[in-house]
């Protein structure tokens, strides 16, 4: 999913000048938080992600931390919340860090990397695997502190208007698929185009379009992308399980109590549990409707192709690796940590699931 | 595993009589609860996972809400723990719901049901699917407000003297296999024997067992059964992906504010978070050390043998679908979850885990 140009519609207000910001809020030992997003209002998963999360914090805390959610273009853009919880502007923000590649191309790490780590282990890398180590020292060169919090676990691969059958069908394919996934099927000859979510059905039929990426079914329902295309395939290789977070101005969060720092954390790690939960359930759902309801024939990329990829995304994450040194040693725990989760989670869950489909 | 043998040794130190419970202490506010546990002290996983949730639900509570540990024995022995809290002897307990299924079958689909779901779906049935609903009836029986807070993960499928390569090979084998997995076992011809945790690995080394499972690499390396069987099986068809549970004493549990609730429920939603990674770290770590150092041979279960089983345990739990109203609806529910749940996660998480891994 590309929520640079998902947003991009909503982000047209804007961002309200620093001097009017107020400090945290503190009266009778309350604490007022603004929590600023990259999501619209009550966008499905991800922006009841961070009205979730926020209610939890506020529950926890006894009322004592109370969290208000601004959606993009509310306080801030959608892509002007870093900036905003750095300079101390928003007390927090959700979204994904893969964002702000532009800052370093170590944030991309601690979202989503093609063929990388599913939920669960994204969630042991950060708090097992040295990962939250490593992103400490990413964010606090920034003033932030950053938690993991959501998951939408494993996206769908896309949206085609024929059938693809091996890796060379890719060539001249004109493809909505942003971030990484783009330049990995650049490397087979698709034209990658960027697209808002809102022009992504319109240019289909139109034919200004072959394919195109977005979510997982529960999305991509909404958006009505079966209306335009009719091939849904998968897996969703260039995110297998994005990874959201809460990031917090560093001096604050500093400044917190240990009974708040906990507080938060805590909520962080509920939320993990609720929002995969959430995605998952709804996704269950919005499959079956796809499927029955709307015509939509599954289509599982063949295995030629899955190759091909994983190739390539391997080269393409390596490259981004020699940016800079603390890239470099991001990439490098990554690597070493999903080679070591990769053995085990094959035994386990890879092996269970094959059994149970047998 | 078998936790009823595995804390056969736990168990001798007598209950302590039920008139010297003191009811929860209110001092200043403050209220001191007892939670009650199946587990000895610090057993890795699941007594570390008890620890863990008393703490966050303490501190998340600003210290109003005080959770004392009581290792299994100490207040009452491990299997004592649902009367306890029943009769609200104790204030709550940490536990597996399989250990009750004498109370009623239908506790088992709360833990772990043969080629049934995954950490995550599980909890997707329980908070989406119509799951907590059907516990609360259920549980309301016993007094008791349960509420899913740690899983295991996929756990093994057991520890080999010889290979095994077909359904038939089971015949005459001498299997330490308890609960539902035993029953599937036992119709293809196996033998199973309950031993104690402690006695496995003498068997084993003395031919009076031919084959023993216990949980996964982490506490399997830890009892060491390694030393007395080379071949190690997997997928753990049996438990795949064991849920336990904090069970409050419901008249507890009605009594307490909406924040202490909303405390409890988010320090369980965050467990399950922390409890899954654990043992998922952990068990990457084991797995290496059983192979690198120890020479332990993998096996996968071939096809053939995951197809019968996979068919016997359908059948062994339907059987018991039909013991009473109640467990009959939860089997409903258990079963038209799980068959919608896999065309989403056969897409999603064993699609990408298979592409990733080809």
């Amino acid at each position: 999913m590309d929520r640079r140009t998902l947003l991009a519609g909503v982000g047209t207000v804007a961002a309200t000048a620093a001097s009017t910001f107020p400090a945290p809020a503190i009266a009778q030992g309350i604490r007022e938080l603004k929590m600023v997003t990259s999501w619209s209002k009550n966008f499905p998963g991800l922006g009841t992600s961070a009205e979730r999360l926020a209610r939890l914090i506020t529950q926890n805390s006894g009322g004592r931390l109370q969290v208000k959610v601004f959606p993009a273009g509310e306080l801030v853009d959608a892509f002007e919340v870093f900036d905003a919880v750095s300079a101390g502007l928003a007390d927090m923000y959700h979204t994904a860090e893969y964002y702000w590649i532009d800052r370093s191309p170590a944030f991309g790490f601690f979202a989503a990397v093609p063929f990388g780590l599913t939920p669960n282990e994204m969630f042991v890398w950060v708090h097992h695997g040295g990962g939250q180590e490593l992103w400490d020292e990413l964010s606090a060169g920034f003033n932030i502190k950053s938690i993991l919090c959501t998951n939408t676990g494993v996206q769908m691969g896309g949206w085609f208007a024929k059938e693809i059958t091996s890796p060379e069908s890719y060539k001249g394919l004109r493809f909505r698929m942003p971030g990484l996934g783009g330049k990995v099927i650049e490397r087979l000859g698709a034209t990658v185009i960027t697209l808002p979510a809102g022009e992504i059905v319109p240019a289909l039929e139109s034919g200004a379009l072959d394919a195109a990426e977005y979510v997982g079914p529960w999305n991509d329902l909404d958006l009505g992308l079966y209306k335009a295309a009719k091939f849904y395939y998968y897996p969703g290789f260039h995110e297998p399980g994005t990874g959201d977070v809460v990031g917090i101005n560093k001096e604050l969060w500093d400044g917190f109590s240990t009974e708040e720092q906990q507080v938060i954390e805590t909520a962080a790690a509920a939320e993990y549990s609720y929002s995969l939960a959430t995605f998952n359930a709804n996704n269950r759902i919005a499959l079956k409707t796809l499927i029955n309801e709307h015509g939509v024939k599954l289509r599982k990329f063949d295995d030629s192709i899955l190759r091909a990829l994983h190739k390539l995304s391997d080269d393409v994450v390596a490259e981004i690796a020699t940016s800079d040194p603390l890239t470099q040693r991001v990439y490098d725990s990554f690597s070493k940590f999903r080679k070591s989760i990769m053995t085990w989670t094959d035994l386990s869950e890879r092996a269970f699931l094959n059994a149970r489909s047998l």
